[in-house]
Formats: C-alpha cells, structure tokens, sequence
C-alpha cells in the first residue's frame, strides 16, 4: 500500500468507525508507520549550526570543537529518542534500543556527522539524523523490534573511516598515530570525543554479530536527480586503488632547448592524463578514473619541467575491470615515454577493496521502496562509506536519495527535505521487514 | 691567418732571423695577439671555489657572502690585468683601460659572475673572465687601443639582470624592493656588494655614450656542439611574453561524478599543454613555447580538479611571431573549452622586448672567427643576457661558445677549455676590428 493508498483507506475507516480519530491514527501509524519528515528536517536545520561557514555550509572536521558540539546534539536527539546511549572505545556514538528478543544480534544503521573542510549540510547528516528519526518513530509508535536496533553515529569519516574501521577490527597501529585536519592525532582525538585511544580494540564487533547495516545516505552523484527516481538501491561500494605517477624527462632552459631536443616531462604527463580519460570513456561501464594532483619539477616559467608528478586514481565494483584500465594507461605511458623521451614509473599507493551490498538487503530496500510508491535505481557507489566496514561483518545494504547536481563536499550540497522524508521512510520499513526475514 | 698559419709563419721568421725568439714573440703577439688560455682556464678553476655546491657546481646567488667573495676575487684578477677598477653605484663592477683617443666613447665587454640556486661554472663566468683575459692580454703586448674599454661585471643577472637595467636606466622603484634568493631585498643587496641604492640612478649611461658591447657566453643550447660549430654569432636576443593560465571547471567527487558528466579543470589543462606543443612546433621557425608550471586545484587524488594554473612562456626574435603562436594557442584553448566543459582566462604577466644584434657587430664578429680559423653559425639567443640591456644604449653582439649538451643552470653545464679559449681570442679579435673600424 503507497502513502496515497493509505490515506484513503484511512479516511474509509474514520468514515466507517466512531472511535476517536486521534487513536485510529496511532493504532494505524504502529502497523504502518512513517517519519516525521518536518521534525527529521529541524533537526538537520539546528545540526548544520554546528561548524557553520560563511559559504552556508560546515566546517566540521573531526576532533574539532565543533564536532564535539555536534555530537553532543546528537547524543540529546538520541535519548529524546528512547535510546540509550554511550560511547564506545573508539569514540563511536552508540543508541540502543532494546528488541522482544535479547538473543538475536542488533540492527545497525546509522552514519556520520563529521566533515570535510568547507563541506555540506546532508553529506553523512542525512543518515546519522534519518536513522535516529526511525527510532523515534518506532518509540513513538511503540513498535518493538525483534532485534535489537543500534543506531551508530561513526568517527571521523571523511579523514579516513577511523569509527567503522576500528569496529571492523582495523589493526590501531594503522590510524591512530595519523594527523588530522583537527590538528590532533587520531589517538588524542578519540579521546578528545569521548573515546580511549588506549583500549580502542574494544569497539571491535565480532563477524556475525550484527544481524545486518543499513546506511542512509546523498547519492553524491547526479544519477538518481537526472533520471528523477526517488531511491537509490546500492549495489555495492566501489574499490579502489591509487597510484603516483613520476614522469622523468630532462630539465632544460625554456628559451634557449630547440622544440625538437626537449624531453618535457609534462608534455609526456599531460599526454598521458588525456589518455586517461580517453581510455576510462571507451569502456562501457560505471567505472571511473580521476587524475587529481600534478606538479612540475623545477616547476619555473622558463624552465622546461624535468620531473612531473601526479595521481591516478580508478574505482570500479570490479578489481580486474580496475587492473584492466590500469594495464591499458600503462601501455599508453609507454608508447608517450617513447613519443617524448620521458620515462614513467607508477607505484600503487592505495588500494581498497570493493563491498558488496547483500543481495537479499538490496531486494527488501527495493521492495519497501516499492511500497511506499517510490521508483528505484539499483547503482554502485563511487564514493566509500562508514557501511563498507561493516559489510565485512554482517548483510549491508545502503539507501540513496538523489542530491542536486551530484554535488558534494561543498556548500551547494542540497537534498529536497522530501528526498530526504522518503529516503528515511523506505530506511524505516526496511528495518521493519529485515527484523522480520532475519 | 688563422692560428696554425701563424706558428708556422712564425717558426720560419724565427729560422730567418737571428734576433732572440722572446722579443719575436712579443713583436709577434703585438701584431696577432691570442689570449693565454691555461691561464684563463685557471682563474675558471680559482673562481668556482666560491660557493661550490656537492654537486661541483656552485650556488652563488647575488648578495649572498659568496658572490661579494667572487666579486673580490675577481677585482684582483681585474687589477692583474692593469684595469683600473670601481665599483658603479649600482654595484656593477667596471674595470677600465685607457685608450688613445680620451674624446672616444668606451668599447664595452664583460658578463656576470652569479648564478641561479644549484648553478655551474660557465654561465656568465666565460665571458667575465674571458674579457678580463682579454684586457691582461692587451696589457702583456702592450696595445693600446684607440678607445677606451671598460670590462663590466653586471651585478645580479640572474635574479632580473639589475646590474645592466640600472646601466640602462630602468626606474629603480621596479627593482630595489624585490626580494632575492639571498634573503636579502635589491636595495639591500647593492648596499651589500659596494653599490649605493639611494645613487643607483648615477649609474646609468646615456645612449651613444658607449661605442660598442659585446658579450662572450656560453650558448646553453645545443645547436653549436650537436653541428661541431667553434662560434655562435648572436642574431639577437629573443623577446618574451608569459601567461597565466586559469582553467575553470568544476570540482566534483572522484568517485561519484561519471566520465561523461564531469567539468575537470586538469584534464582541460592537459589538452592546451599538449597543444602548446603541438602549434609550436607545427610552425617552422626557432621559436619555443613552455608551460613550466601546474597546479590543479583543489588538489586532492579523490577529486576532480575544480581549477588548474599553468603558466605559459613564448620567445622569438619577431614580437609578432609571438603573437600568432599565442592566438593559435588561445583559439586551441577555446576548443578545448567546449569539449570538456571548462573555461580559459589567459592574462599576460611578463612582456621582454627582443634585442637585436648590431649587423655591422655581427660582421665583425664573424669576420674575426674566420680569421682565426673558426666555423660560425649565425643563430637567435633564446636566453636573456646583460648584454640585450645595453643594446638599447650602443650597438650590440654577442659571442656564443658551445655548451655540451646545451646544460645549464647544472652543475652539469661545460665548455671545454679550447672552446672557451677559442671564444675569448674571437672577443679580442673583435674588439680590435672594433676599435679600427668605429
């Protein structure tokens, strides 16, 4: 039944019975409840206070003053909720809401509230303040959960996935000595949030202990706005691997080095970054490549560039559809070192295993969708979210609503607040049909 | 006659005559002189001890201890050579021999002892030392020129040629608060080497107050040593404009903005460089285009550059051959614009008028090579040099020796010592055929 539907059957009731309104529609919200879309947009409203810039946006990075404020908030929302709430050893904001059953494992959804450096209002928030919307619903509907529900505001995001890593099992040594653009380390910012940088493998969760993880979130592409569909059913999070590029010409004076006798190392590093874009185009797929960062070495108007130095970066759902782009950019750096008398040498500098949404995770979202009367497009996401962790432990599906122009990381990010109500809503109704199936 | 000519000569003069061979010589040298070349050599050697880098070059910034060491060093030698030697309120250092004729205006020869950051020991120095071996070896034959010659070493070439701008009478207001690679202000820099900022315009020579320059130098290409040239003779020096360039596009998620949707600054840069290229060397000529410096903006592996910088540098000889290239160029750019989304602004930020070389110099200095049994090749100077300044004061020509490989601004830059013997004998050479002919 769409919310049209029910409406109407609504009103028929009203019609047909003389019990009073008001506990026709509490008795109809407990067996199918919605959000509370205005309530979930004050919310995000008051949240983006919170680090505000003169952009209209955030600068909320974590382990800011502004992103212990923000969490502080949020922490409020939660036990206004009916949650209760702690902080884990990593500095994870956990709200738990008791299931009929205590044996079973929770239900995890939830996202981030951290930042990017002049970031936006909906990047993480939508998720973090969506999911503790559903809780509220679900307390204010008095639905009780076979499972219990965890809604997980994670650490620091946007510098790295520290929170869901850290619950993944991620080895510490690998992050908390790392800087942040809060100044502090990671280890004095978990403790800075509440956490204890020292005892941080105590937030690890075990494989099979989370019955399943549902994030929320912008689509941050432009897919699901152009097309005009309402949801986004994610079919996993793309892996990714990154190199640096070293181009090695021979630097020369720009004046006096004849057209014909230079080895231009940016020449070679400009060719080679149009061959990449060439070479992602003409293979059909979703897959991207991105050259982001270039400089040249001695790097002088009148000196012609003897070093140039750059990134590539490819992300797709496949690894070998990433090695394949890779080998034909490498034969393309080839045949341009040969062309212009350089030399290029890439080294794999990062690399990030794809994740799979769960099959039957992304057929309950598509079907509640379904029936709250939304259109679906099942799509990867480029971008990598605090969900991917938690894949590797439990069934993880992610929601998307669309965002206008597919901009993120920028004050223009921008979600209609009724994206944002019907992303929360299909959120809630796949928690209630996972805590059934599961 | 050239040099084998003449020891053969002079061997059979010497069977002739019963006269003692050291006053023969001296007669000899008198008439035909040469430069002693292992002692030119050997003030080379003395002169790259002062600020001599691990490399075995030497950095020997303007205004640094190093280069007022040098310029002591070199003084010495100036008075070695019976010039007569102060330093100009500008700080440039001028050595003077008396001529015949006190109502003649100077013949003027020299170069400069500094260097760029990690530089070598032939650029500027050739010519500084060879005009003063030029001088002692004018004082050793006792000849007395009809003109005055004044062996000039400009202060501070590399750093903007301030020495031969204040000779020609540039506004001091556009040089003496520009900082330096010495950490050390212009202005206070002149102060550091024996100069008087507030008097610096004292310094300046009027037009037709010197008779003649000519500059010895290395080429710093390599067309001398790749056709086994003995001599360049400088057509002129080449004019410049440089650019910045912005490219405007729109900075995106790597991950999340498909190829097809993307405004990417960097890859919109990358086309215009490698057009550059392309339109320089499309058209024929010794022209040369150089984009030496990049930056993609935000700068970031995971994002699509929203903006890119570059630079862009044109040298010729014809100020129009200039601008065609750079109409081409933008025109290329505009294209690019429209196939990736993106917008150029293109703002000029250096303009150098091109010197040309006297004809009647260029003569002469061809004349006295081939007298001496020198190949020459007539070719433009695509660097800047002291020597285009005082172009605008007197006629002008400049000598060029080979450089190996066409390095400079290296400690890899070299001349072998007969070139630059070679070089000096053809400066004297001129500057006798001057001295007759002016």
């Amino acid at each position: 039944m769409n919310r049209r539907a029910f409406h109407r059957h609504l009103l028929a009731t009203l019609a047909a019975f003389t019990v009073p309104p008001r506990s026709l529609l509490a008795a109809a919200q407990s067996q199918d409840p919605r959000v509370n879309g205005d309530r979930l947009g004050g919310h995000l409203r008051e949240l983006a206070r919170f680090g505000r810039n003169d952009l209209g946006g955030i600068t909320r990075v974590a382990y800011s003053d502004e992103d212990r404020e923000a969490r502080a908030y949020v922490m409020e929302l939660m036990r206004a909720a009916e949650l209760d709430v702690r902080v884990d050893t990593a500095g994870n904001i956990i709200g738990r809401r008791s299931g009929r059953d205590a044996t079973l494992p929770p239900l995890m959804t939830g996202s981030h509230t951290d930042s990017v450096p002049e970031g936006g209002n909906y990047d993480g928030q939508v998720g973090s303040l969506g999911a503790i919307e559903v809780a509220h619903t679900l307390a204010e509907a008095g639905i009780a959960l076979r499972h219990p529900l965890e809604v997980v505001i994670f650490q620091n995001e946007e510098n790295g996935k520290v929170g869901a890593k850290a619950m993944r099992g991620e080895d510490p040594a690998h992050y908390l000595d790392l800087m942040t653009h809060s100044g502090r380390t990671v280890r004095d910012g978990i403790a800075f949030i509440g956490g204890d940088p020292a005892r941080v493998r105590e937030a690890q969760r075990a494989p099979g202990s989370i019955a399943a993880c549902v994030e929320l979130h912008i689509e941050q592409g432009a897919m699901l706005e152009t097309a005009a569909i309402d949801i986004g059913v994610v079919q996993g999070i793309v892996g990714i691997k990154r190199w640096n590029v070293v181009v090695d010409g021979f630097a020369n004076h720009a004046g006096t080095t004849p057209m014909d006798r230079r080895q231009d190392a940016l020449l070679a590093a400009a060719r080679l970054i149009d061959a990449v874009h060439r070479i992602a185009r003409a293979l059909p797929g979703r897959h991207v490549a991105t050259v982001g960062v270039v400089r040249a070495e001695p790097g002088a108007p009148n000196v012609i560039p003897g070093r140039a130095t750059l990134t590539l970066e490819i992300r797709d759902l496949e690894m070998t559809t990433i090695d394949a782009l890779h080998d034909r950019m490498l034969a393309a750096a080839t045949d341009i070192g040969s062309e212009t008398g350089t030399r290029f040498e890439l080294t794999q500098i990062y690399r990030t295993e794809p994740a799979s949404a769960d099959a039957r995770v992304q057929d309950i979202i598509e079907a509640a969708a379904g029936r709250l009367g939304h259109t679906t497009l099942r799509l990867p996401s480029g971008a990598g979210h605090d969900a991917q962790e938690i894949a590797q432990l439990a069934p993880m599906g992610m929601i998307f609503v669309p965002s206008r122009g597919g901009i993120s990381h920028s004050a223009e990010e921008y979600s209609a607040p009724t994206w944002i109500t019907n992303g929360a809503n299909v959120l809630l109704h796949t928690l209630l049909a996972l805590d059934r199936a599961l």
